[in-house]
């Protein structure tokens, strides 16, 4: 007895030594592990079984023995089809591939937790929900945990570029190191693989929709091939973005038509050469005929023509087509809101069955608030994926604290007004219209700084984004709670969680309150510059969307101006019609008002724009004195990190107040409220302004 | 005696527990924490005893205490002037600012290691050495260590560019987050200050040579003084390099002539304002009238002129200047490889005290192998700062294996033939003619990789670089076996010594032997092209360099050809003046002589050739079967990466070897050898090759 006992503590000690034998002294916790924390005792293999090993299920296990705390004994992994498993007649039927059951069981008249499902995938997805159970507060004893996703295809869109660069990347270099590929298979891209798995992603776009021929040859596809390697075993798949000419730049064929026979024998055969590389490869995504991408309509092809060709090369490996819909035309003088709608949705209908339309989730790109793109609902007919951006290129980079939770379910909870009750969530998990299949994307943070995302709490946006993917019905705040649980001391999470609700409104009030948007600095996205009216195209400039004047401020959207609301279902056009029952937040998206505008909240719409640049500063530094309070319980590193980071957000939201109102009252010539600071400098010093080398603009 | 035992167990399991909870899980050993790996079993700071407490002396002390072995019981450490030391008479006198002294004594009546010197600065660098002897096998008993550096400035020049690119970085993006700066103290910048402390390094020139005017700018002079404030503990001044034409570009003058008194005022005035936020800044660094740099010679001013209007707008401060001699005119059509002698050689005496003439340790370009530049020793009245490059732009960028230690000692120890025995060592140091000033410099091969400068064996030119600016007398085998012991578990060292002392001499046959240079691919600088003939410059063409005809190969640099021979010693330019005489290593690069020329080998030229690519190539296969035997005692995250490094090395050798006979077998129409093994493909299919977004070539 004494003697096993010395034994453990020897191996307990042996494992703490070589663990610490590994560890530099700087970093005591620099982020990197992410919400992935939680570590065992003493990791103790011997307490999860597996009854069918696969390489899957050893993930698991290890995944287990590794962070299992020391109050769970038992824990068995075993396919719903095992007959101990079909003994106990659980409830099974509905989980689909990837869905999970854990619970708390007898088996061989021995108490255990099983995790179950009907794919070894459902059962590493299933001993992640246990152990984000576990680390969470939940009990160790009667658990009962199920879950199916609700979405198919949780995809991850990496803008990274083939030279290393990430265009709105702000979390340091590409993660692929597409040089040392596909000798070199870092370790990282493993971690990055598990940590994806653990929050539900089973997709990834590695190269950026601004894309080059070059990741389509030979050497690119072999290093694509080697990170599906990689990522396989994790449920991960691998996608690439395609450039629609590669036809012309690689096959030197003289057209990309997608009608020409040529241009989809040559598409077939690059199809075929992936899959031979990549049995399991995803698919495409593509970005035609967007900001000077080329695509169907070069030669007066549909983008349905475009879609259905590259679709119709992976269909026979089973692959899909992700084509998005973010497009505007250099020629177009329609309001830019309206053009995806006007030109995709007659194409609703005309899809083939492996094609997945992605929508960004507001109709311009991605502002710090959009109401949701009119075309969910619009397209019965069409698989509608989707696209978030988890990095924040108008949200203040990594530098600024914004948990996007709120901003992802506020789309996905939106009323389409299409059908009763029916939410963008509804519409795009393709149940009701009995999609095959569906989707949802998210325009990675991620780069090969430390800790991932550039910021610890921008991590929570990647775990949101792919919680929200699996299910788009969770709330923000209990994401945020589960997250912070995971990613700091529990004493710290209540703090972190109300830092973080109302920090992504806080980026809304100090940049564009009550529905302005793009007003931001031009190429960098960054800084305040709604001034800007000298840019090439129209639609460019800020004051395209502003439209501000001596009398007053916004973009009539209505039917005495660009109509974009006739784009909604017709309960919400009537809505958006008039001022008065159009939301305060959404205001001046849809209609140009006085500045004496009187609102609901009793006070002028300027007023009100100068009470909302004042709260969102306020936000700010209210954020900052909670952090402060968690410097007893947060690691040191991390700890500073967010610090410092919420000391340059503070001034760059006073920037942005500042800049804002000093240009607003060089137009409409009325003074401050009373008791409101004046800009700190006059609008000159801000026009001049420069704030070179922006990171994520490469090029 | 019972409870202290449990309480000592208690506190290490403690320690331990802590660091085994801030491990992730994936990184083992990731190179992190470089040469700085040995770890104190439980860190006992009460055994190293301060006699004067100081910022410095309590680094020192954190790094005795984070690694001393058990075998030390008592560390002193305590500057010379402290009248305990003082009674010792101990041999301080020549010590200097930064030499140390470490010596086992008996302080009041007990056994201690004594680490002392004239400043706190030397006492760091005693302590690291003393963690240095110990953690190389020195015995902990009767040590007596001193040394005081031979060279002042041992500065590490950075290519880093403001956007986080880095000019021939192939370690990820710059360390310098010039975004988050000045406010973001990233914890690595500490680290890197460390590793260089480590190793006696003193100074950092933050951006790249072909700078930016912007980084004079006072929101990046702010950016540079947070960075010189977390360097300043470590002995470590920064530096800027100087863009010549900032006066135009941010004074709005219409000029940058030297010689104009507005110009030099606004330099003065730059760098008050600099010594205001920097009161401890190193100076300017130079690229001036160089490949496309702006510089004095644009006004018809001398390289003296810019530099000594820069040196006195700094001098009163006590800065320096370092003015690269790197320079080779577009229009000029003497040999490459003498311009900057011909241009700098008659400056000699008219530079100010406080300017560096920075001279590249070849008179091209850092190439695998280059005679030594013939400025060492020909200008003796300036004091000439060797410029070498620690990152390997012309050998195999982070992917190969390629220790330098060896080439930086070829240079070093050359003779000079200016005076007796004269080394390029000795025309460094300075001594021989009485300079205040001397330096050395290296361009940094770090970067945000997690193992900062891109592989294992990297690290050692780091390492090697600063221990040869500490003093360029110490050879690259010792200092191999020094980085290797504290890199890797001391049962690997003699194998890892094997790999890295013929791995220098492996590029230079597999990719240019017998003095053959610059024969690379255009741009990127990777791979084989000695075929190119075509680039704008004559002497951007490897053609220029290599000069193969049907009749022979080599460039006739004797007095039959550009006579560049003469700029040497006469012993030397005599010895270099005939074939017979001329080092095999050196003879392409001063002859040109036929393919079938007798070689003291016994094998013709071209037999020759074909005999040291097959041997380059040979080496690298022995590399690879080294390493295969250090498995068992390599932690199994490097040992990989290595090992996977080494198969595309592998790899790669045998592109360049193939690439090269087949090119030069078209222009010989020689056969190969007998037994020897025809190139994998044809001409065209290397010259068709395409290696497109190599790393470290922005732009």
């Amino acid at each position: 007895m004494a003697s096993r006992m010395i034994r453990v503590m020897a191996t307990a000690l042996a494992g703490l030594a070589m663990v610490a034998a590994a560890t530099g002294p700087a970093f005591a916790e620099d982020g990197y592990r992410l919400w992935l924390r939680q570590q065992a005792p003493v990791p103790a293999p011997d307490r999860i079984a597996v009854t069918a090993p696969s390489p899957k299920l050893a993930l698991a296990r290890a995944e287990l023995a590794r962070a299992l705390p020391a109050t769970v004994a038992s824990v068995t992994l075993a396919r719903s089809d095992d007959p101990r498993v079909v003994h106990l007649r659980l409830p099974t039927r509905s989980l689909g591939d990837e869905g999970y059951l854990v619970r708390t069981v007898t088996l061989d008249g021995a108490a255990t937790i099983l995790v179950t499902g009907h794919s070894d995938r459902a059962i590493l997805y299933g001993s992640f929900a246990l152990l984000r159970h576990l680390a969470t507060g939940g009990a160790a004893s009667g658990i009962a945990l199920s879950s199916t996703p609700r979405v198919k295809l949780r995809v991850l869109d990496h803008w990274d570029n083939l030279d290393g660069s990430v265009e709105r990347g702000y979390a340091g270099a590409s993660l692929w190191d597409w040089w040392t590929l596909p000798d070199f298979r870092d370790p990282r891209y493993t971690d990055y693989a598990r940590a994806n798995a653990s929050i539900g992603i089973n997709g990834t776009v590695l190269n950026n929709v601004n894309a080059k021929a070059d990741s389509l040859t030979a050497p690119y596809i072999a290093k694509a091939a080697t990170l599906a390697d990689v990522f396989r075993p994790w449920g991960i798949k691998v996608y690439l973005s395609a450039r629609f000419s590669a036809p012309i730049e690689l096959g030197g064929l003289k057209t990309a038509d997608p009608r020409d026979p040529a241009v989809a024998a040559w598409w077939r055969s690059k199809a075929d050469e992936i899959y031979r590389a990549i049995p399991d490869f995803g698919g495409f995504l593509v970005k035609a005929n967007s900001e000077g991408q080329p695509g169907p309509r070069d030669y007066n092809a549909t983008h349905a023509d475009g879609a259905n060709m590259l679709a119709r090369a992976v269909a026979p490996h089973g692959g899909v087509v992700m084509w998005r819909a973010f497009v505007y035309a250099d020629t177009d003088p329609e309001d830019r809101a309206k053009q995806a709608y006007t030109e995709f949705r007659p194409l609703d209908g005309s899809f083939d069955d492996n094609v997945l339309v992605q929508v960004k989730n507001g109709p311009i790109d991605f502002q710090p608030r959009e109401p949701f793109h009119p075309l969910f609902g619009a397209m019965p007919k069409t698989p509608l994926m989707p696209e978030f951006q988890i990095t924040r290129e108008y949200l203040g980079f990594a530098t600024h604290l914004a948990y996007l939770g709120p901003l992802f379910t506020e789309v996905l909870d939106a009323q389409t007004g299409r059908r009763p009750d029916q939410t963008v969530a509804d519409v795009i998990d393709g149940r009701a219209d009995h999609h095959a299949l569906s989707g949802m994307a998210g325009v990675a943070n991620i780069g090969r700084d430390r800790d991932w995302s550039g910021s610890t709490f921008n991590q929570a946006n990647w775990y949101a984004f792919g919680r929200l993917a699996w299910d788009p019905g969770l709330s923000a705040r209990d994401i945020a709670r589960e997250w912070a649980l995971q990613t700091f001391d529990a004493r710290a999470a209540d703090t972190v969680v109300a830092m973080m609700m109302p920090s992504r409104e806080a980026v809304v009030d100090y940049t564009g309150p009550l529905g302005l948007a793009h007003l931001m600095g031009t190429s960098a996205h960054y800084g305040p510059a709604p001034w800007v009216s000298d840019l090439q195209r129209p639609e460019w400039n800020p004051v395209y969307y502003h439209r501000a004047d001596r009398q007053g401020i916004g973009f009539d959207r209505t039917a005495s101006g660009s109509d974009a609301i006739a784009q909604y279902a017709p309960s919400l056009a009537r809505r958006y019609a008039d001022p008065q029952t159009t939301p305060l937040d959404e205001l001046l998206w849809f209609h140009h008002l006085p500045w004496t505008y009187a609102l609901s909240t009793g006070r002028t719409l300027w007023d009100e724009m100068v009470h909302r640049y004042d709260a969102g500063v306020a936000a700010v530094a209210v954020m900052a004195r909670e952090w402060d309070t968690l410097k007893p319980v947060v690691d040191a590193e991390r700890w500073q990190k967010t610090a410092t980071f919420l000391q340059i957000q503070q001034r760059e939201a006073q920037w942005w107040r500042d800049a804002s109102l000093a240009y607003w009252m060089s137009i409409n010539g009325l003074p401050l409220p009373v008791g409101v600071t004046p800009p700190a400098q006059d609008l000159a010093w801000f026009q001049a302004r420069h704030v070179p080398y922006a990171p994520g603009n490469p090029g």
